[in-house]
């Protein structure tokens, strides 16, 4: 029996570790707020010890959004490398039970499996600090050719240019996927990860390896080093055959593709508790629509109203029932 | 220098590993709806396979408690077992960092840190099902014998009953505190664990062992083997020199103390997330307005509010700061 799938997402494999955290302490700990920053094992034990008292969920931005289709009933798979160890359990247990597919085989030996350190600030936002461990061990083997063959959308996160071989992994992955004919989709991640890879990353807009990409608006000015989002734009307009989906929070969100320009309101949410995980259920919201051939304005919706979620909440995984809340606003029938 | 605290707690440390779940896997499970149960470590493996997407928090009934302590900025410490292993590592953590002192040296060998599977259905009702692991190798040489006699208040969750030894360790410091003329309150816990060990708290609340009885309903019913509330009131009342809060969720709470009687609202509250912790936040409330020798209708209020707070959110250990909640709801100066 061959695997049909909507999406399959390629990613780091993590657990986050969340805490409350003051701004201050994050300025004594030397961190750059709202951004993603590697640390290594020794770094990240010293910032745990900063940490206040912690919220253990399964994270990394690609499985985040697999998560976030599958609640939308949407078919997903996941690939990333965890370690046979208490954490790589946990996350193969989470992303299994989220109705994700994930058989991609644990690192027998070698680092742990990785941790985000989260610090989430009174105004939700967070501040992340990730040592990727085993997710350095994702490689190209850890493809599955049917599987990327029959996903009509092939999911990458930026981040995975971090680890050495992972992007290999992803490359082939691509091959496979546009020679039948599927779609590829990037998110740029973080404005620092954008910074590290800038010129790859333009390049595999240009040389039409990246049909869809999605970045939020620092991510956007980081890309054409801009600070004016016009600018940041028309730049993506005039990428050939390139579909941008840019989330600017709030403001909501914007579609383009060449001339066409498609502007989505933001869901309303009461009290924002944590942002994190707010791209990667956008995306999640927008491809279950886009994998439904729905107009972009409504996959737009579905983005905002998955994002709405899970901001209102600690972690980065939807608690909600996707489908269902999207019937309950009216967004899906 | 002697350490002079508030309130000195004694109990199971557990990490806590919560799903939402329906109530047709409860019963598909065979799981008692609300009631806590002790499983052995291969039946935590079964339940936790049949577990959806999880969050990992620390919990402990009395450890939860002297949490919520700390958050009113009462001086409040612990004593309980974990190992030396990934979970025991975050217990520790997460209870300093919520300002509890901690200092029970942890099991070296031995089994893994204890942990509770909870599974919370769609109404917030949370049913649970313990791993007692190295909590059972707490005894008597734990305790302190300076912070028993200098903590103002004693607490000991009922639960503490089920491992061999916690109990003399119970023992062991309500002498000390009783010699040093200080208070000794007991929780129920549970129904059932009432029902194991009904003869033995009866026992400590006539032997004067036991000054203050924490307890809900279905708890102080099955103390009493009544279905009545007024029964089980009078037979708390008929207690000498006992001080008896009983809580009954939405209906808000009852202090008992021979002819006195003192009822308090509940909190109100938008949603019913997760009522784990509800109880030993409410205690926690309680407690820190007894130490500042508030009146039982004021140190109820805060209990409430404490309960509120945790019930609003997956897991048992208070999200905001307790003290400034109390303040911005006029329940403190």
């Amino acid at each position: 029996m061959s695997k049909t799938i909507d999406v399959l997402g390629i990613g780091n494999a993590i657990v986050d570790v969340l805490s409350s955290a003051e701004d201050d302490s994050l300025v004594a700990a030397g961190l750059h707020k709202g951004a993603m920053q590697l640390v290594d094992e020794k770094r990240s034990g010293e910032l745990y010890a900063l940490m206040g008292p912690t919220t253990v969920v399964s994270g990394g931005s690609a499985a985040n959004t697999m998560a976030g289709l599958a609640s939308f009933g949407r078919a997903a798979a996941f690939v990333g490398k965890v370690k046979d160890d208490d954490a790589g359990r946990e996350f193969a247990h989470d992303i299994r039970k989220a109705g994700v597919g994930f058989d991609t085989p644990c690192a027998r030996d070698g680092a742990a499996t990785a941790r985000c350190l989260i610090f989430v600030t009174p105004d939700g936002q967070r501040t992340m600090n990730t040592f990727l461990g085993a997710c350095q061990a994702l490689g190209p083997d850890d493809i599955d050719d049917s599987l990327a063959a029959s996903a009509k959308v092939l999911y990458m996160e930026g981040y995975l240019w971090d680890p050495p071989d992972a992007k290999s992994a992803f490359l082939k992955a691509a091959k496979i996927s546009r020679a039948h004919g599927r779609k590829v989709a990037l998110s740029l991640s973080d404005a620092f990860c954008v910074d590290r890879y800038r010129d790859e990353f333009l390049g595999l807009i240009r040389d039409g390896v990246v049909d869809i990409l999605f970045a939020n608006e620092s991510e956007a000015h980081a890309l054409y080093q801009t600070a004016d989002f016009d600018t940041a734009l028309k730049e993506l307009q005039g990428e050939a055959n390139l579909l941008a989906v840019v989330t600017r929070s709030a403001q909501g969100a914007v579609v383009v593709q060449g001339a066409s320009i498609v502007a989505a309101p933001a869901f309303p949410v009461e009290t924002v508790v944590d942002t994190t995980g707010a791209g990667d259920l956008f995306a999640a919201g927008f491809l279950a629509g886009f994998t439904r051939d729905l107009p972009h304005d409504k996959s737009a919706a579905l983005g905002a109203l998955a994002a709405a979620e899970v901001i209102s909440h600690f972690g980065a995984r939807p608690q909600k029932d996707l489908l269902q809340l999207a019937r309950d606003n009216g967004l899906l029938a």
